[in-house]
């Protein structure tokens, strides 16, 4: 145990490297939390109800459960059977079987059954990785920088030798990825030697009326009776490459893959979940509050209104356009509740005041000794500065975003391909001391191999009522906040954004993916001759781009060093168990399948059921039940899927793990290390959990393994899957 | 016990006194019903919980607690003190303290309390009645009408009979009512003599915060924190006779009085309510479910949603409009709300087709038999002539209805008014043979007494549009459905309805309550000499209305008996117990405090806290607790009114019995016959209680009797009250 009373014999330096072995030691374990697989032996998971050997949980120098685990797009999945066959989410194989439908089959609607390994056709866009290795590299990182005192180059110097040992392991490997992760704001850095594959097929998948059962409706909430599943296949050349689509490729053959549970699933039976959960920021300060709170959900909130707003205009011209925007649509909608819910839920726990108070607390804290308070004292007001520079660009830097900078390029396709193309190719002339740190040849052959993805749900009169939108909003940017680029553009041209957007549709190349992917090539003063209209935008923009992405390489340099005080001293004042913040790397989590109160005089129970289903059923999308699902249930045809206490379907459960985005499709086990759900989602109430994790709301909602069981061999009729996973 | 057997050898007549016998002495007993007061020594309420004698609860031959209940208006309230403390809703005071708001202070928001007998202020049209005798006197009623075979006449006759009775036992008492109540379709006649005060007084009302809290939003639904109660006060002349307003009246002292119960309330203690419950259907035929599901509640509903909207934007003027038209609004507002929630109920309970396969059964069990299938085989399809009838004339009727004939009177207060008063005058003017058997001076003298009340709550540009609207809808009537006289009224003045509105209005005196009240007096040439519009509008319709009072009396007639006969065969055969319909008489139910199941994985518990009440909280009217009800949450300062299980102050409470509107303001009982709470509502997913009980899901909430202590005492601070109920 670290206590005050040692804490203040602690110099700076020796305190950071005891601090490492603290967070990764472990102490006091809450019933919370996201840990690195390297963590699990401190969660005492006997006394919880774990059942088997911890190692057969995972076990670095053999095979473990943690071998069957597969890294795919944004989200979970998990082998299922020898021959590569993986399960996942619905939602998560979505966008790639949307981008297969655009073609004339609507696979989305109907659902789709490969008959034979023949039938099952190509994800496009989809990636899954499994980890070989995990070393930590703290040492050999931090040392990159040990010696640099300015922020900006000390962290710059950092992600140099990121790159270049990551490069180092790359190097040669058709299939190998390596990835350096921050933990604690730098406190800790791991690395994680992937296995790529890049051949991923669809297997079978529910139609909409089962995996998207409830839909936007139903989305975050209990209780939930949506099939969330779907089966794919990962392939590999025949020497065992993970390799691109190829006619020629074989199923991956996994080291390990999971058991489908038969056994029956009870309210209080301990469960676990392993995956890849995207990012949590559950140990920040008052101002990453505020301007979230105040700032980033409702500015996000009013435009992500408008583009649905414009999406569902476009979607009304046809069938296909409503099949093209389905999955920009679908995204969007996901974070529009997500991010309302937790303005809801920020505002219900008064969470601003609430952290403004533990920060007095800390304040006190370490103005109580003077070693604390000489290195300490000013955190706080130094994250301030920060942030108020930050929130004085902000309108001109959201705009700017949607252009291709920002995670939401709203503005539309072609203007971020031709950013992309643009930043590349003058990255490519820079001297090496100025290029982007993150820059990598590797990964722009990769991107443009790629290209043909961003293209697919591309709907051009949707595509340009965004531009013209967004680039209306750049015009009626305040004074101190203009992207003068845009408006230079629009006057040069003497165009309003209407009638650039026409132009540029008429006399781009860009909408040739071929063409485009030539691009990569060419020099900068190439591409500026070529007069294509968003080559000439990104060519406009890209000089208050570079600006942007220095402020706010600068910024994340400050602020981690904050943070990463700011965390050191947290740990001093207090003796709470430490997992690090999510961010897309490996995670274990574990908790007991349970219900919550919602709000006074509501209980939720664990289980919904199939009778639950059909209770709901209107006829209408989404809450169409199909024909041959209510037969089943009518003639009570459950195979042996059953719950014998409910005396129905299961369909979906309630388990008290802690998970976020990322985990989607995550296996969900049980205590003696067999598969009994995939997880999908989280629930409204806890719509707080980025940010705080509360054990009374915080659920995770996982769709049962029997309900998939049944789906697939009572439903679908396909025994053959059943068959290859052991089950008959 | 009636079984099959028997019943084969019984002659029609025989029967009928039989069926008299069977259906009051009962016989195997649900948990459902909401039971004539002489039944409940059939109910066994000893075995179900009841800790005390049945004598207390109901002894004829003396005092009980059944005396302690109150009819008011049209809910139920109770005596809780000797010096005349009534307790009733909330929402039934509302529209009498809303019509005494008018004037300038706004009891409504605000709340109100008498800080002596001197500040309690008359409701005006509210009237108080206890029960003094119940005789059953079917022998004399049905005698009356036993020879005439013409059923319109037999009908005639034993309601002339009716009135000649009741005239008889209120002749010459100011202050009695005689009710005759027609039970099981005609089956049985009862005799209510009440004692009635036409001076009630209100002496305290929580503000709408409190009494209203959640409003429409919340109404019929749980989980509920509405504060749903008010005190008044029943006075009478110093002699104790029940009189209208009068300075010098004194509070009545009430032979009995209920006890404030001051033990705990827990899940499945055993509760009781005793009360007036309006109307219920549970033993109706198809072809009104059809009636009702098809027609009246769609046209119902769509009529409603303008008259709502022509309210709400009437309201939008000024606050007075606002408060003005409170009263409608609410009303309304309850009823969409309940009548939505039965379509969806019967659609959901596939209601209609679960009620034709019984009645293929029945006509099944009827054909098994040649004596049953000669009186019996023909009851659903005569059933059937009437209704295509009633739907022939249905739009009509319908629009005619709104002028002042139907329940809905929502053409505005003047045309029905008009309509009153040239209907009785012309019913004066008849020979007795013809006259509305229904019609009595007495009920005249009263009208016009109390006519001041129609006319509170009248906003004259809101009555406009409501007159406006229904004109235009009679325009519009299809060909042969028109209401003739409103076509020739507006074509003979050649106006627009718009322009006979504007007219009216600004030409008609009977704005002017006072001279209205004068018209009573005239004979009917003179009222057609005054050359009012409203009076010309009623003159002009009323020949289409006798037409459709006639039709709906020979409806009745024969609707009434075919009904009577048809539960005459279901008793024959089944051997279920027996209640009647409610009909706004005195009812008993009985039941345990209890939760419920509204859908799959989801559980209400039967209490709810002020801390959920807070939970809903947004500061903004309906959610929007007072400032004072905070400070006492806060500090947790409940008086001894806490629930030591909940650690908080219960709200309110769901329990399994079987009530309707009209039981607005009951008592509920514990086991003791204690006061534990005052019924309020029904629960949404039971909304097809009118027409059919089911047990998993029916509930009353009430509010909690200490919630209205804790209210009345720690947030009003009326201890005198909490003295006068001895609780103090």
């Amino acid at each position: 145990m670290l206590n005050k009373e040692k804490s203040r014999f602690l110099s700076g330096k020796k305190l950071i490297s005891l601090l490492i072995i603290v967070c990764i030691s472990g102490f006091a374990i809450a019933d919370e939390g996201m840990w690195t697989i390297d963590q699990i032996d401190q969660l005492d998971l006997e006394k919880k109800g774990l059942k088997i050997p911890l190692e057969e949980v995972y076990n670095p120098d053999g095979t473990s459960l943690f071998n069957a685990i597969v890294r795919l797009g944004g989200g979970t999945s998990e082998f299922v059977s020898p021959n590569g066959l993986i399960l996942t989410n619905h939602h998560v194989a979505y966008g790639a079987v949307q981008k297969a439908s655009t073609q004339g089959t609507d696979y989305l609607t109907n659902g789709f059954l490969a008959n034979s390994l023949e039938e099952e056709f190509h994800m496009p866009g989809t990636s899954a990785m499994i980890i070989d290795e995990i070393h930590d590299v703290t040492e050999e990182v931090i040392m990159a920088g040990v010696k640099i005192k300015n922020l900006e180059k000390h962290q710059r110097a950092i992600n140099v030798k990121i790159i270049a040992m990551t490069d180092a392991i790359e190097e040669g490997q058709e299939d190998v990825i390596a990835k350096i992760v921050s933990m604690y704001e730098g406190q800790q850095y791991l690395l994680y030697i992937y296995k790529r594959f890049d051949d991923v097929r669809i297997v079978y998948m529910p139609p909409l009326a089962i995996g998207n059962y409830g839909a936007d409706i139903d989305n975050w909430m209990w209780p939930r009776h949506t099939g969330d599943f779907a089966f794919a296949r990962v392939y590999v050349s025949p020497e065992g490459v993970g390799r691109k689509y190829n006619p020629d490729n074989v199923p991956y053959q996994p080291k390990k893959w999971l058991k489908i549970s038969t056994r029956d699933l009870n309210d209080g039976d301990f469960t676990m979940i392993m995956g890849f959960p995207g990012q949590t920021s559950r140990s920040r300060t008052s101002h990453d509050i505020n301007y979230y709170r105040k700032l980033f959900y409702p500015d996000w909130l009013e435009r992500a209104d408008d583009v649905i707003n414009i999406l569902v205009k476009a979607g009304e011209d046809s069938p296909e356009a409503a099949i093209a925007i389905a999955g920009m649509r679908k995204g969007i909608a996901n974070y529009q509740k997500k991010y309302n819910g937790t303005v809801v839920a920020m505002d219900r726990y008064d969470f601003l005041n609430e952290t403004l108070k533990n920060e007095k607390k800390f304040m006190e804290f370490v103005k109580s000794d003077r070693k604390l308070k000489k290195k300490y004292k000013n955190i706080l007001d130094d994250i301030s500065v920060l942030y108020n520079d930050k929130i004085a660009y902000k309108p001109h830097d959201d705009i700017l975003g949607y252009f291709g900078l920002s995670r939401w390029r709203w503005a539309g396709t072609l203007p971020s391909v031709a950013n992309n193309i643009f930043y590349i190719v003058k990255e490519r002339e820079k001297i090496d001391s100025e290029r982007d740190p993150k820059f990598s040849e590797k990964n722009v052959t990769r991107g443009a191999e790629r290209l043909h993805n961003k293209y697919m749900g591309f709907y051009e009169p949707a595509q340009k009522e965004l531009l013209k939108y967004f680039l209306e909003k750049s015009t009626k940017l305040p004074v101190n906040n203009r992207i003068k680029s845009i408006d230079e553009l629009l006057v040069r041209n003497n165009l309003s954004p209407a009638e650039f957007v026409d132009y540029a549709f008429e006399n781009t190349k860009l909408t040739d993916v071929e063409y485009t992917k030539t691009l990569y090539a060419y020099k900068s003063h190439e591409l500026e001759k070529l007069n294509d209209p968003f080559i000439d935008l990104a060519r406009a923009i890209y000089k208050e781009n570079e600006i942007l992405r220095k402020r706010n390489e600068i910024f994340t340099a400050e602020i981690t060093e904050l943070r990463k005080n700011y965390m050191e001293a947290l740990w001093l004042m207090s003796d709470e168990a430490v997992y690090p913040d999510a961010n897309s790397s490996f995670r274990f989590t574990y908790g007991d399948v349970e219900g919550y109160k919602p709000r006074d005089a509501v209980q939720y129970a664990p289980f919904t059921t199939l009778g639950g289903a059909i209770e709901k059923d209107t006829g209408v999308s989404p809450f169409d039940v199909p024909a041959k699902l209510k037969e089943l249930y009518k003639s009570r045809d459950y195979g042996n899927w059953a719950d014998p206490d409910l005396n129905d379907m299961s369909i979906a459960f309630l388990h008290s793990t802690d998970i976020t985005n990322g985990n989607s499709g995550s296996p969900v086990l049980n205590a003696w290390g067999e598969m009994i759900g995939i997880a999908f989602d989280g629930n409204l109430e806890a719509m707080l959990s980025d940010w705080k994790f509360d054990p009374a709301i915080q659920r995770t909602i996982s769709v049962d393994i029997r309900y998939v069981m049944f789906v697939t061999e009572k439903y679908a009729g396909a025994d053959y899957l059943l068959e290859e996973m052991g089950l008959k």
